[in-house]
């Protein structure tokens, strides 16, 4: 606790002139950075690799170990992304409004950084850039609490964006890393309201439900992805399909990836035995109810529990419903509100489902994966929040900032 | 905790009624609502004066006595309050922003409502109908768990306005107010993410920090005001004493009002005496550091405390500074970021004080107490937000509204 009251402070401090930091500085420090990253390649990499020893050593594997690997390619990666978010406009300072009041007062609300922003993430290096970044831009302070398992890895890249902070005259302390990465720090991190105004965290279902549950410092909550492709009986089937197919198959480990597939009764016979066989081909397997495993004979029994499972893997439940009612219905009742999308020719229903669904994405006529903050235009994303205070769906720049009003006055007193 | 859960369960369900109602059927209850409560007003009063009998018994009294405390004029004004949200824009269905991708997809974002509001309160049965007015007006269903010394009132005037929504034929959940005032059910309230989006507490400072600490839900915290006056070198000093004397006697229990004075050196022997003069005719106590006491003669030395203290009360702290930097760097130390003004008539001096000073309202030669939704224009208001996520000042109607992006697709697939 010492070390987060420690850091708290030092941040606290680096705030207040991170805010007044122009464009152009933050601008140098992001490129320093990058330039610093490369160049400083073999030491950051020397540091992966004990965390890499280690983590064998541990007996971790797979997708786990590959988050963790960092390599030249990689590390390129990580400088580029700098430099494209120094290539962003920079929110700070932007003017929302400015009225004039009757008693002559002029009110103005412009856009300033959150303060000091806390993250708590996994074995995965590449965040402790990203993250950095993304705060920096925003003229936020940031302290990061990453897993333990790449402590090493995480430490050689702080170290390296310090000193492109000092070589341009910056705080050093824009960036600080948790170097206790025991479940006492991240519990810490919860608890640390008077330092941080925000807290984010990076990872998966569990990790966010834990820091949801017992954080009292405000929580931007990302993550959790149970979404539906809805089929309306006067869907383009072949639309439908290249969309499901999409929705399910182009990445199924992450969070706006289809997991559910609802059809119209009317038209499932038609398109559920081709689509599906399209999508055993490519190693999806189906769970269906008593009409989808009719139609296709090497559909599994669905259970009540698989309308309510994120899957994250090549695993997809479907349901035939009678109509767009019960398709809604559906889906109010085991969706994440996250990403949800109808195929339809039909306006009305287009409509319905826009407006009744609540989801933070809704869609018509289009794949679930487009929910990202890259491919809304927004050049960056810290995540996707599935909450509806404060920012709802992918998260840019704009949404680690905060208001304040500005008020300008000639002697006006309230009577 | 069951008795939450049934509340819980069916406010989800009205609220998905909520979110599609027109504006029409919005201001209808909100009308009828207020012609009820004329109408009832004697079976309001008669629960009414239930709880102060109780109160009576309890020993309650002075403030809190008057607070809890209806008659036919408050009720005329509760009722006003209902016609006047009525007569507000409805800020659901705005279209934030509408783009189109280079991939043909068009991304707009449209403001829905949050869903289901929670809030906690004390013995205030006027908050009843507000909170209950601005939920409704943005959609909203609420949840409402006022304090055990006004449940009578409470409940003859949730009565009232379930009246008026069945009249209008509106899901009568809208409004659910707990009838269980234990502390377990103030808990109870702040873990049911499962049903509630946001929690307000409105009230007294142990409250709010109380749920602040203990809430899983998100919260929006509102209250603490520890606001300053700086009185520059360069100040007009009519128009500072005028400011300062409104600042702190206009009404000193609210959050907007002055509790620390600070002056600048050069001028706090011309400043002082006078302003402390009338200030102490409007019978405050002044309590101030070693060159105030010297000034005023009847000025009380203030201790360290003191400069953290919001006192709600004709008591105020003075300091003498020595420049800007001392009187900022005194605001980022012992401010609890609500509402900060500089007078002063040097401009550099005005822009750096607008834009160092973290808090949610800042001011050039006006008093802190424009801080407030009907002084910003907003036509209403349900609190002024201390933390910087999701609002920061004053909230009116879109403060309690969502987002939600809606996209429109001709077949994309992400490749």
């Amino acid at each position: 606790m010492e070390e987060l009251i420690q850091k708290g402070i030092k941040a606290k401090k680096a705030a207040t002139i991170l805010a007044q930091l122009s464009t152009e500085q933050k601008n140098n420090v992001l490129e320093q950075a990058a330039k610093l990253i490369i160049e400083k390649s073999e030491t950051i990499l020397q540091a992966n690799k004990k965390d890499l020893d280690t983590a064998h050593a541990n007996n971790v594997k797979g997708a786990l170990m590959d988050r963790l690997s960092l390599n030249k390619q990689r590390l390129e990666g990580i400088a580029e992304g700098l430099q494209q978010v120094a290539s962003l406009e920079d929110p700070i300072g932007e003017v929302l409004s400015m009225n004039k009041r009757p008693n002559g007062l002029r009110i103005g609300q412009i856009r300033v950084p959150l303060g000091v922003i806390g993250i708590i993430y996994e074995a995965r290096p590449n965040v402790t850039a990203d993250a950095f970044a993304l705060c920096l831009k925003t003229g936020n302070a940031v302290i990061l609490r990453g897993g333990k398992e790449a402590i090493n890895s995480n430490m050689a890249i702080v170290d390296v964006i310090r000193e492109a902070l000092q070589s341009q005259n910056v705080s050093m302390d824009a960036i600080q890393l948790v170097e206790d990465t025991s479940r006492d720090s991240a519990v810490g991190m919860m608890k640390l309201n008077q330092y941080l105004d925000v807290l984010i965290p990076r990872g998966g279902a569990g990790l966010i439900k834990t820091v949801v549950e017992n954080s009292s410092v405000p929580v931007l909550e990302t993550g959790v992805g149970n979404c539906h492709t809805y089929i309306d009986e006067s869907a383009d089937l072949k639309m439908a399909q290249s969309i499901a197919v999409n929705a399910k198959t182009h990445r199924p480990g992450v969070c706006n990836a289809m997991e559910s597939l609802l059809v119209h009764a009317s038209v499932a016979d038609k398109i559920l035995p081709p689509l599906c066989k399209e999508l055993k081909k490519l190693n999806v397997e189906i769970r269906g109810d008593e009409k989808v495993v009719q139609l296709v004979p090497f559909a599994l029994p669905a259970k009540e529990e698989d309308w309510a499972t994120e899957y994250l893997d090549l695993i997809l439940s479907i349901k035939v419903v009678s109509d767009l009612d019960e398709a809604i219905a559906h889906i109010t009742k085991y969706g994440s509100s996250h990403s949800e999308t109808i195929v339809t020719e039909n306006y009305s229903n287009s409509q319905r489902f826009l407006h009744e669904v609540d989801a933070a994405a809704v869609y018509v006529n289009a794949s679930t994966r487009f929910t990202d903050g890259f491919m809304f235009g927004f050049g960056a994303e810290i995540g996707i929040s599935t909450q509806k205070l404060h920012a709802r769906g992918p998260m840019g720049l704009k949404e680690l900032t905060s208001t304040k009003y500005i008020i300008y006055g000639d002697g006006q007193v309230r009577s």
